[in-house]
């Protein structure tokens, strides 16, 4: 019980959104494994927080079907009973200011007088209101901690208003910028891939690499989320956070020390590198795209001008990655769900394709590798064979992995920054997509539609084609 | 059928040591298979030279019986028939010089009048004797080829008087050293591993690589050839031959062209290159055993001191490899029969052990990987896991692969000396070998007795621990 050393008694979580989709599929879950893995403090307490009038005995109904079906440790109904102790419901109105001495109040009536993170698992347009609000609980000087979740403004100027409002709240570090991508095992696993063999480590430049691409893909639409996405876009929603973020891990120098601070420190040094986009040029480093039928979905604008689908060609302006392009797509409704890096090798001789390593982030986690041997008989050709290690199928790591939202709030309580993203990255980040889609409005425009089940708008391609490179499909890879 | 261009017609192959094992064992399945894939001339024929009073009918009756269980491609009763006609067994006692015009008739009856390739495949003390009495034939003026099997010679004395009888009997480029570990697939793969993937190309060097490892493991014991190898030892059978050609491709740079006179020329620099041993301290570098038990084999001097095992360091002194120990090993009676390439790179921090690349010959030909990934969970841990890729696993290859010896007899017969072993090559490994036995000689003279089933003598850990190495069992980490 590690946390328990960090935490004083009566220390909790509050979910602001405690009704929602994240907190039971993800938080509730992830909570509930940490409460069987006694990882938590025996008095800790859970507050959900939402509109709906629920009774606790209501409330606990929900969470426990939620908890049967997403459980990574088996449910058992004895555990469950102990875990629901520590639950509560607490119904208000989180945009109303007037309703914010009640909630502390309540916090003291349940004894809730430690350490308490507050959890931001609601629409971005409250994160403000709240954060002003919770101000008369003067978390500048009690034990507070906030846990924002993305997308931290839609811009780089509401980001800004958004962080001076936390900063004024909250005090140094304490603030905790969630980028779930962060808390994947597989993540975590690039640093060791990189830094931890020979084989790749002495690879892991311009000399040998041809180029990067790092792939999101969802087969699901927007679902429920239409009114919150189309206001969003692929841009922000995903490509400004996760997809950066796997880009500056994959680039970044090996940090001095394998410690949060250090590795922040080497990821910032990427996004300060990354080299400007020539607002003419965007169309070369640029491609959006729209799913048939978007304008259709529940909550979205009939003629919207949103992205579901965006590929984008980078280029890191530094010794060890001097033009070597980063391609990284993401969208919805694609053919695949699948998430992975994947690393081109360069060809070592005209008879042999360069080799490819592929770091399978979801649904699988594992690492592929693509090499080349001679073929077998007579002949002195080459033969490309492929070398796998699937981490995720040994049921054992499978079981023994915590889910990232685990891992998150662990980290969290632990006062762990190293899994969360830091403002001055997320400040480079909007700059550069600011920039981006301020370039691509002026000098292309174009939404590309492209139908359900495909690999996005064919226009993708000529963005590496101008280089002779081309996607490489990894799980028509895996499979061939 | 590439071979019929390169030959006149009335071609043939003269196999001295007709009878023996190697012969049955590989020679014959080897032409035989050649045979059913077309790739023999129609009118090539077969003559096989011992000293037994066999009839044709016998001879083929036990060829026969050797190729239904040893043929690589199954074995057809009407495939047989028709090889059968290129066969025939001829009758003499070949250190018998009175006795070869008689053969040389032969060959003008059987209408074997064009290019011939003499194949010694008896005891080398008949090398020489053979040679000169062949000189009748003027096979500097005729169209003639000689395969030498191992050893050339039992030191570098020895193997000057072959090969200078050899020089003045055939013409230049026709005598063929034939190394059959030269023309097994996983050592022509070397090539191809190294040179043709950045992930090993890139790292191929003194700067990520900590050490070989070269194993070649025998189960068996002397057996019938007790007396052959009572004279010759572990030494002279294997390691200057056998291990060396592997030290030399892993060891080699990259050749002009994957030519077969650009590879010979980057081998022999490797073998210029081999750091001489200072006597005084060739107890670091050389290990030698003798397993229980061989003093009672079949024609094995009762006390005799040749040894069954030998271990060697060796240093490389160039730029690539400075400082970069190579351990090779090969013994009788050990624990598994085994040959395989072992590359240790060097760790890249102290939480992770090195990469392992395994290069397996044989039994099994493969290319094993062991890589760090971070151990599942919530720890920071490394965890050691392996990628694998089983060459002859695969039914397909296992079928389409030429065994070592159809390989080497085909590259022959197209005036092919790629797979061979060249004079300047052997001269400097005898050279090497010849130092290193005169001086454990005279400042070790250690015989290490060692139990049967067992990886020899525990001494030879010795050379490794004084560069804090172990020797890596691959059959152990293959399991584990």
């Amino acid at each position: 019980m590690t946390g328990q050393a960090l935490m004083s008694n009566g220390s909790g979580i509050v979910i602001f959104g405690g009704t929602g989709d994240l907190a039971y599929r993800k938080l509730f879950p992830a909570l509930y494994n940490l409460h069987v893995l006694e990882e938590l403090p025996t008095d800790y307490q859970i507050i959900g927080i939402g509109r709906r009038d629920y009774s606790r005995w209501d409330y606990l109904t929900i969470v426990k079907e939620w908890l049967q079906k997403y459980s990574r440790v088996k449910y058992l109904e004895e555990r469950f009973t102990d875990f629901s102790e520590r639950i509560h419901y607490y119904k208000m109105d989180f945009d109303k200011a007037e309703q914010y001495p009640d909630l502390l109040a309540y916090f003291d009536e349940i004894k809730l007088q430690g350490e308490v993170i507050f959890y931001y698992a609601v629409a971005p347009q409250y994160f403000l209101p709240i954060t002003k609000n919770l101000s008369i609980r003067n978390c500048r000087l009690r034990e507070c901690k906030v846990i924002v979740e993305k997308p931290f403004g839609d811009d780089l100027t509401s980001a800004h208003a958004l962080s001076k409002e936390l900063k004024q709240s909250f005090l140094p570090g304490h603030v905790y910028y969630i980028d779930h991508y962060l808390g994947k095992e597989m993540i975590l696993n690039i640093m060791t891939i990189r830094f931890f063999n020979s084989i790749f480590k002495g690879v892991w430049n311009k000399d040998f690499i041809e180029s990067v691409q790092i792939n999101a893909f969802e087969t699901v639409g927007v679902e429920s989320r239409g009114g919150y996405y189309d206001e969003s876009g692929a841009l922000r929603d995903m490509m400004q956070n996760h997809l950066f973020q796997i880009l500056s891990i994959v680039a970044m120098e090996e940090p001095t020390a394998m410690e949060s601070e250090e590795i922040k420190a080497a990821q910032l040094k990427v996004f300060q590198d990354l080299k400007p986009i020539v607002p003419t040029e965007i169309g070369k480093h640029l491609v959006l795209g729209q799913y048939a039928g978007y304008r259709q979905e529940d909550k979205v604008a009939p003629d919207s001008q949103t992205e579901t689908y965006a590929a984008m060609k980078l280029l890191i302006d530094n010794e060890r990655w001097q033009g070597v392009p980063f391609y990284i797509r993401t969208g919805k409704k694609l053919f695949s769900r699948e998430s992975e890096v994947i690393i081109q090798f360069k060809q070592t001789a005209k008879e042999a394709e360069g080799n490819i390593l592929i770091i399978k982030i979801q649904p699988d986690e594992g690492v592929y590798l693509k090499f080349n041997i001679k073929k077998p008989g007579k002949e002195n050709g080459v033969q490309v064979v492929k070398m796998d290690f699937c981490q995720s199928c040994i049921l054992e790591n499978r079981i023994n992995t915590p889910e990232a939202y685990e891992r998150l709030l662990k980290a969290c309580m632990n006062s762990d920054q190293s899994l969360f993203s830091k403002w001055d990255q997320i400040e480079l980040c909007w700059n550069f997509i600011d920039q981006a889609i301020d370039s691509y409005q002026k000098y292309s425009g174009a939404l590309y539609p492209y139908q359900a089940g495909t690999a996005g708008p064919k226009e993708a391609d000529h963005l590496l084609l101008h280089d002779q490179h081309y996607w490489i499909e990894a799980e028509m890879f895996l499979e061939g």
